[in-house]
């Protein structure tokens, strides 16, 4: 298996030994951290890092993840880099990402629906840069998908349950709360878990639907596994036999009005929902569940702090993987990458 | 003595032992610098610097200070991070401080006056998260003490006037000025010279108090140490027999106004006092001063060029001890720390 | 030859046979990347980079040449940096370059004609900058010159014309657009290419004069080398057996308006001269010229996506060479370099 030069955009198009590759190298490089057998795979090389969306931990464990491994990742705002559009002169998508090859063995890209006019071009434009790119290109959460936070998920799900996650249940549930979130985390964790043979119950109020293509997706990756897939609308009904709650806020399928992302509106229409928070009541409907969550957490909205800083709660944990996943992701597709 | 995993927030929270062990350490590192003596303490890890308030010279020395122990800072500003507060949605300290102890093994934080709404509270947020890191925090300058500003300091005095400061006297004056600069060099200078056995004399214009607590802390110090305090409001007074004169601008006690930091106000009050210059006429009532400063030296105000840039001036003596005290500070405190 | 300790602010400063050990030490630099050979010379040190203006592709390649030495680079904006000015209170650049020469083994500066108020004053920083450091201070592109990117040209030019550029003809020719550009990149090639022995014909539309003192720079160096030097202001006359075309847009010597940039101005001006623009037609009269530009690349206005494209485009191999020049500047200006 060579993963050697690829993109990582969408766990949907790595094969599923692909994935389990990246978590099983990720869980021996939490094991031996520090150690000599993987602080030189990026040595004296860089990985660039584009945040079109700033970002704390996401930076934070790329940057250390570069670090871990010899190298070194440079946090670029492309605020101030002009690129051509239908509108504006600049420099192309090609050009940029033709010159940022000779410089780097990776380019990891973050852009959100703030940044946007239509949900998508986050997406696009990832895979506009690697189109041209000779370098892997790493989504590092767009409007769409978030594999290494996906990964991370898996990572952590394998730990405390097992590594066969098949026939396990996860409550996918909308949280209310102020933050009109992304959908990335939530549709990457669908797609992902669902790949590894979970039953999945996605919970969310009238209104709150997500992309259908991702619904699909989940259809067809809990079809081949002979799994389950259900919507419901009920607050209370999915937590019934649950063994994994991941209870987060996002924004409605609205939220782009006339090209731009309207938060304020968004918050007004979530904040109706109070009751759609995950409690201890609730959680004792589920089969002694885990709690996940991809941070930062919204507590008093999405979560109570009895079940966010709970025994089963994994949200650390899960954060900490963030970091192996994306040391195994670099690791696999740039380590024997040099450019001249 | 073993300070692996200890915090940095305040000098007074240390033992004079463990002050001096910086110190020494400091020195050795001078001597030794990029010599694989200590290039190897940090290999490999994070350490974390949040900066609320933007630094060049702090910046600057930490990341410095990181990259010659073979380590790498990662330079973040906090306005990208939404945290919880009274009025708004975010996250909780807990959960950030949480997850960055499993990312890094050390975090910075720098926080002045006028990123708070009252005095302390910036001191107040770096003991948050103290409280709930895993790993060891550092007062990269806050609204009440700069400690290795403090360290830098005395290094530099131990150079110049030798390892006893025992009976020599510091002059620790206002200056005129536009800048209405925090208190905390100021503070730290008479918190750990006088823990290290000197004469103090503090000078400045009534309306300029600084932190009773920290005179109390100071008073405490000097009488351990059999040594004197005094306050006094001349300008020439306390040049007398002086072996160190530190003259710097502070805010007074009115900056901040119903919960924000005046700045305006504070210039406008500043520029009265237009004879609390350090002008060689003064020094020649010393005892052949010394003359320091932490940088950036506001001169034509606090200080003339003659004096600042005189044989007697130390200046960048200090401001290259930071990197050193630094170093030495996160070998001490971090270099054993192996997250996992 | 000892380049340790010199400032690289023009390369007219530097001996011809300087410029070329930068030159062929950059070739083996590029044939031995991330080999042992060079990943030593800047081990545990720290490069200052000072972007008074943003940049994605300098910074890219002087972050990642000093990651590549083993070093680290750090990005810093001086926006951050109060600097004393007539006008306001602040640091001298005097008290910044010594402290700066403590922590680092070398300082970049960016700073072009947007961040002053008359043509010259960014040079005129960057040598007081030079004037103070006791470390090489390296010039990133200022409003006059832009060293390491004609060096690169130059690496460009050797590689894919042989070693002996005398006799060959370059056309440095205003291009269309709406990017008022400075002068540096264009100033910096007429200036080492005549040093190099080149043939230069300069072709613009009236109105757009260059540095008249940078003229007399080229003309005396064409007239050491024997070579020719035109003006012409035909948008055709100059591709006549031109061997090398660099068509680049800049702004008219009107465009400091009072003190201030005034880039509107300067772009409507601009977009009257259409016409100005490199394509295949044009081309067809040269001698199989190369096509040369330091990008970004406004494709559509400065030359057709045909010719930036095309086989003779090497405009990705002059981007990387910037990498490899930088390297080479850095290792024999600051490799030795122990500050203590």
């Amino acid at each position: 298996m060579d993963l050697i030069g690829r993109d990582l955009i969408c766990t949907q198009d790595w094969s599923i030994e692909e994935l389990i590759r990246v978590i099983e190298l990720a869980e021996d490089m939490q094991k031996h951290r520090y150690s000599n057998k993987y602080t030189s795979l990026l040595r004296f090389k860089t990985f660039l890092m584009f945040f079109y969306n700033p970002s704390v931990r996401t930076r934070q464990s790329f940057e250390a993840a570069a670090t871990e491994l010899g190298g070194h990742a440079q946090f670029l705002e492309p605020k101030s880099m002009r690129l051509k559009t239908e509108k504006s002169t600049g420099e192309t998508i090609e050009d940029a990402a033709n010159v940022m090859s000779r410089y780097a063995v990776g380019l990891g890209i973050r852009i959100l629906e703030d940044k946007i006019s239509a949900y998508g071009d986050g997406d696009k434009l990832i895979r506009e840069y690697a189109k041209y790119c000779t370098i892997p290109v790493i989504n590092m959460a767009d409007d769409k998908y978030h594999p290494c936070q996906g990964l991370a998920d898996v990572m952590g799900l394998r730990k405390h349950l097992g590594k066969n996650l098949k026939g396990k249940k996860l409550l996918q549930i909308w949280g209310n709360g102020a933050l009109a979130r992304s959908w990335c985390s939530v549709q990457e964790s669908l797609i992902i878990n669902s790949r590894f043979g979970m039953d999945i119950t996605l919970a969310y109020p009238d209104g709150y639907e997500l992309d259908p293509e991702v619904i699909e997706m989940t259809k067809y990756n809990c079809a081949k596994n002979n799994a389950k897939f259900e919507i419901v609308h009920n607050v209370k009904e999915g937590y019934n036999g649950a063994d994994v709650v991941y209870s987060r806020n996002w924004m409605s399928p609205d939220a782009y009005d006339s090209g731009k992302f309207n938060k304020a509106k968004e918050i007004e229409k979530a904040m109706q929902y109070t009751n759609w928070i995950c409690d201890e009541e609730k959680m004792r409907l589920t089969n002694n569940a885990l709690f996940i969550h991809p941070m930062p957490v919204d507590r008093g909205n999405e979560v109570t702090d009895d079940v966010a800083s709970g025994k089963r709660s994994i949200i650390y944990d899960i954060a900490e993987n963030r970091l192996h996943i994306q040391k195994s992701v670099m690791a696999l597709t740039m380590a024997n990458l040099i450019k001249s």
